[in-house]
């Protein structure tokens, strides 16, 4: 995944729209937070089993909520200037860390 | 951003837990939706101007907050079996159907 | 309002339906979240000045998803043997220490 | 609960802070939304029967995330001019439409 050209052509379609000016981080931040609770909702009446066997139509429809809080996320570090890689690599540092590996005998 | 070697890292760190059992999809979604909600408090009582305007210990709590989402993100997808490459263009191109550009004279 | 008596008949609702298997304690609140991202939705586009002046349509439509998360939040409190009354003092009062009034001249 | 009486010591209690310019309903639905995660998080990572079985100190963290939810539920109300209980009426008849009861034999 290019991530710089993916945040190229979401500026690109913002811009043909004239959508800019809605696209605060303030408000990206609710867009991508309303999108996380769609796809919250096709698993809160399943049982942990059934959220493990997804049909081909659920797994389309995840698809579609997944790559709806990817874009916006993508907006979001755009127009606030991080560095995604940067920021993921740095987080994965802190998560070791933060919660270090069981020990095997 | 490499996407199936991030998976395959988030899946080592998992193992090396034991975290699996808790890593249904069900799960996950709950936690990223978490996530989320924790980088929308960075941004709750700024007005749109602030959110525009973050300084460095912003940003660099928000980066912490958008990896924090979008490492969720990729477990979700590799648990679930999505294709995140094919279905972001999937739905970029069900946006520029839903949502025609203007037209300029 | 009465809260006992909305719970009541919230649990005759639920059994009508034979939706007891669904409504554990975890699953609303991934309801009662879902909801409440419907309602972030109602706001995510508007200035802050427009969200303080609502038509009749939009309020209506407020009032829906107000009644939603309320009617989610009192169904786990009643799952989960909280009793609102009393935590609702107790948050009040831990605020009112967590956050002192301010010293008027 | 005296629904008006709380949404009256919540202005004054906001009044008495000088929060007054940050609590747009549009900030005040974000707020909600970021307590929502908060109680989400609590049943992340338990299972259904878990979540049926809180301990005490469990409950009484539940105790709080609900009531931080309510209280900006009752501001919202209060702030947009929505009625809660004719709300709540209007939304249990539409329910009841949407979902009619099973037919016992």
């Amino acid at each position: 995944m290019n991530i710089p050209a993916l945040q190229r052509r979401l500026r690109q379609f913002a811009a043909d729209r004239d959508w800019q000016p809605y696209q605060t981080p303030k408000n990206l931040a609710m867009a991508m937070t309303v999108e996380a609770a769609e796809l919250l909702e096709i698993f809160q009446w399943l049982t942990p089993e059934q959220s493990m066997q997804l049909d081909d139509a659920q797994r389309t429809h995840l698809g579609e909520e997944l790559s709806d809080v990817l874009l916006y996320l993508l907006q979001i570090a755009d127009h606030s200037g991080v560095d995604l890689d940067a920021a993921v690599e740095r987080k994965l540092a802190m998560n070791a860390v933060k919660h270090p590996p069981l020990k095997r005998s």
